[in-house]
């Protein structure tokens, strides 16, 4: 590990908690960050998946750190840039149709 | 109204947000909640339907004041007592199969 070097907390499937999932897209910025990295099907910087232009950077990194956590999103860093995919896969193994019913509703609030 | 009544803030239907929902429902707690609540399917006292037995009385009633306020269930007092059910009808009507996808998961962690 080099020095200033950034460490991405990713926990792994089987740590990946219904709580934990359920917070973090209790939240309309966040629901539209995961709703906008699923529609790319692609990794994506912060900036391309934010769900508002002029969303302040500090809120926006917040919000992706939320979503790494829960266990939602990867995070790779790519020269200065912070890639992000949705961990499709994890989320739903571990809880099977729960993203697909959450985003489902995320545009009526 | 007379002086002294509890008065339970219940959103109306449409006013119940998914962020809300979602948030309430973040917590194995208040999980369980719903699901002993749902289980009897019919009006349950906090301390009938508390999660544990020895759950301090100031936290079982916050757990369920985030789930009254979330719209998740609704309260009346019915002498000493608060009884609560579940506004099955309301939150399918919002969100449907989300109460039903969420608690299926409820026992996994």
């Amino acid at each position: 590990m080099s020095f200033g070097m950034i460490q991405f907390v990713h926990p792994a499937r089987e740590d990946i908690t219904l709580a934990g999932v359920l917070a973090a897209l209790a939240d309309p910025m966040r629901l539209q960050i995961v709703k906008n990295l699923l529609d790319r099907k692609d990794c994506m910087s912060c900036t391309e998946a934010a769900p508002c232009p002029d969303m302040a950077k500090s809120t926006l990194s917040n919000h992706f750190r939320v979503l790494r956590e829960a266990g939602l999103i990867q995070t790779s860093k790519k020269g200065v840039e912070h890639r992000n995919v949705v961990r499709e896969a994890d989320i739903n193994a571990r809880f099977p149709k729960l993203l697909k019913t959450v985003l489902g509703f995320a545009e009526q609030g």
